[in-house]
C-alpha cells in the first residue's frame, strides 16, 4: 500500500502525478527534454541510460517502464536491456555508450563520484559536452523518479505485456502526451 | 574546473542552465511549484528540507544556495539553518518539521528507506498526504540537483555575502523569474 492515498489502480509514477498535476508538469516536461527531444544520442540510448540508473537504483516500475520503451525502440530487443543491466561492459553496445553509463552509475553514488579520468575516457570515445551534460542530467533525473516512485512506495505492476505496451504508447507520444489526460492538463 | 565547458564566472548550477536552456526551463518550474506555490509548509520549511538533502548529499553550492533563502525568509537567522544541517533532531524547529526531516533524510539514501513508522510518525504530528508527497519529491528532486550541479564539477563560490544577496533574489523572485536572463527566456 503506498504511503498516501493515491487513486487507485494507477502504476508507479502515474499515481503520484495524478495526485499532483502541478508537478507532474516539469517532470513530464523535463522527461520529454532529456530523452525525446532531438539530439546526436538516439532516444534508445537516453532510454538505455535511464533504465540503467533505475535498475541500479532498485527501481522495479522505471526500470521496466523505460526498458520497454528502450527495447521498442530497438525493435524488441527485450535481451539486449537485460545485459545491460546484468553488466553493460560485456552488452553488445557501442564503446561510446558503454563510456556514458559508466558516468551515470558514477551520478548514481553521487554527483562527487564523477572523475576527471571518467571524463576524459568518454571524450576519447567521441563523446561532445553536450552528450555529457544530458548524460549527467539523465543519471541525475532519475535519481529523483526513482525515489519519488518507491518513497511513497507506489504499486508497481509485474505484467510484462502492460509495460510493452505503456513502452510502445510512451514512443510514439512522449511523456507529457502520455499523461495529459491522467494529470487534468 | 568544470567537466564540461560552462559559461566563465556563473556559480553552480546557473552554469549548466545557461548551458543547456531546454532542460533549465522544466528544472525552475519544478523548483518555483516545489518551493514557493501556494501550500501549508512554509517556504522557509520548503527551503530548510532542500538545505538539509543538499547538506546530506554535501553539495556545497546547492546547500548554501537554498540555505540562504532559508536564512532570508527566517529573518536572517543563519544559525538555525547551521544547526538544521549540524542535528536537526535538536534545532529549534518544530516536531512535525523534523518528522519531515526524517522522510527526506531517508530519501536521501534512497527511496526505499522510507518505512511505513517513518510515515506514521509525520502524521503523528499532523502531516497531511500532500505535505509528506511535498517532502518527498522535494528531497528526491534535490537529490537530482545536487547531482547535476556536482556531477559537472561546477564551481561553487565561498563568498557567504554572494550568497545571501543571491538568497534574498530568489525568495522576492522565484527560480524561473532569476534565471530568465541567463536561460534566456
Amino acid at each position: 500500500m503506498a504511503h498516501i492515498r493515491l487513486p487507485q489502480g494507477i502504476p508507479g509514477i502515474l499515481g503520484p502525478m495524478a495526485f499532483s498535476p502541478e508537478t507532474a508538469k516539469p517532470l513530464n516536461e523535463l522527461a520529454d527534454v532529456l530523452l525525446r527531444a532531438p539530439n546526436s544520442l538516439s532516444p534508445a540510448d537516453r532510454e538505455l541510460i535511464a533504465t540503467y540508473v533505475s535498475s541500479q537504483n532498485d527501481c522495479y516500475f522505471c526500470q521496466h517502464a523505460h526498458g520497454a520503451v528502450a527495447a521498442y525502440r530497438l525493435g524488441g530487443n527485450e535481451q539486449l536491456i537485460e545485459d545491460v543491466k546484468a553488466n553493460f561492459q560485456s552488452a553488445a553496445i557501442s564503446d561510446k555508450l558503454k563510456a556514458l553509463l559508466a558516468i551515470a552509475g558514477k551520478i548514481q553514488k553521487g554527483g562527487k563520484q564523477v572523475t576527471s579520468e571518467d571524463i576524459a575516457h568518454a571524450r576519447s570515445q567521441g563523446t561532445t559536452d553536450k552528450e555529457i551534460h544530458d548524460t549527467v542530467l539523465i543519471a541525475a533525473a532519475f535519481c529523483m523518479y526513482n525515489r519519488y516512485v518507491d518513497g511513497l512506495a507506489t504499486w508497481a505492476p509485474t505484467d510484462s505485456e502492460m509495460y510493452r505496451e505503456n513502452g510502445k504508447r510512451l514512443a510514439d507520444s512522449g511523456y507529457v502526451a502520455s499523461t495529459a489526460k491522467l494529470v487534468g492538463a
